[in-house]
């Protein structure tokens, strides 16, 4: 190599470097700075396996056809176990919406991960943001011989574009013979009334239930 | 594939991903999966050239014969640039701290670069540091026909063991006929008297300059 191509060689692999882990949310160009440094320093064999699982995951990972979520293989871990509600379905905004949910162990349905929520600004609409599948998904008796969805859960969240995608997907499918209700607001298990939002309590106070029921 | 296969692998794409970003300092379980839903949502192509371009950085950075930062070639653009004056050398603990010392613009010499400094807490000696090839650095006579190091200027942190480092250091080289200096501490440029801590206005009190000088 002449030294003049060694230079633009030299320059470019660090700063190479930076520039690709700016891409990560968050990171901005001296928090890049400072990983690149560090995994070169203390982690290239971890650095390697990034490396590695990144590559593989992009190639790799798509969406389970029935439920939209990342997954790796057609039919994902969770639409595929039959011991699970199909007649239920829960809609979520992510991936990690669908992991908080599951996590409270309280639901024993299926999901429909929307990957999005429905933003003008942002130029998601229903159609991009597929909403036929989702009826598909939601009307179309399963082939596989489990029963046909019966029950929509909205769980988006709280901000006005999540309200705004439960409105529209409640409007779409009320007059469908299928029962529909919206995850609860309220005040925070463990919450003191005088740390909530006004917004909260007022609606806590509107969604009050029956003592015992 | 059988569905048992299946589920493992799945299981094992994304949570590789996420456990692999975990590597990345500052990083903890929550933002891994962050970035990872990110990266597979929303940018792919980055994602890709990120895994390709660790890879490549791991492969092929190596550190520099003569200041022993990082380079992907034996001697670093800096090092070969015969521009800079061979006899003055600046010590530094990071190529980040040599980052900072160039972009003043203050100072056209040649570097060394420690990557690390003195911490027998975490098992970092003389040894472990290669002050030996330091030292080599320091008396041999260049063979490209520079001239040899007459000037050592000590840029370790103002941290205790940056400090500790630096009278090492000084200690060493002292008596071998070099001009050995320390960066100079004191009230930061632009600094108010007011809001400067205790010790740092002693030693600017203790390394007062005469007027004019
Ligand atoms: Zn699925
Ligand atoms: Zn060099």
């Amino acid at each position: 190599m002449n030294k003049k191509f060694q230079e633009e060689v030299q320059q470019d692999a660090l700063g190479r470097l930076i520039s690709a882990l700016k891409i990560l949310p968050g990171i901005g160009p001296k928090s890049a700075q400072r990983m690149a440094y560090y995994l070169l320093q203390h982690d290239r064999a971890g650095a390697q396996v990034l490396g590695e699982t990144l590559q593989f995951a992009v190639n790799h990972i798509g969406h389970c056809r029935m439920c939209n979520s990342f997954s790796e293989i057609d039919l994902c871990k969770t639409c595929s176990d039959d011991r699970r509600d199909s007649k239920i379905l829960c809609i979520v905004e992510t991936p990690s919406d669908q992991l908080m949910v599951e996590q409270t162990l309280s639901f024993k349905g299926l999901y429909y991960v929307l990957m999005g929520r429905l933003s003008p600004m942002e130029g998601q609409g229903p159609k991009e943001l597929g909403f036929d599948v989702l009826m598909n998904r939601i009307f179309l008796t399963p082939t596989d011989g489990r029963e046909a969805v019966s029950e929509v859960i909205l769980a988006t969240n709280f901000t006005s574009e999540g309200e705004a995608t439960a409105h529209f997907l409640g409007e779409v499918l009320k007059s469908k013979g299928i029962s529909i209700s919206r995850i609860a607001r309220g005040i925070p298990v463990g919450g003191e009334l005088e740390y909530v939002d006004a917004g909260t309590l007022a609606r806590a106070m509107m969604d009050r239930r029956p003592l015992g029921s």
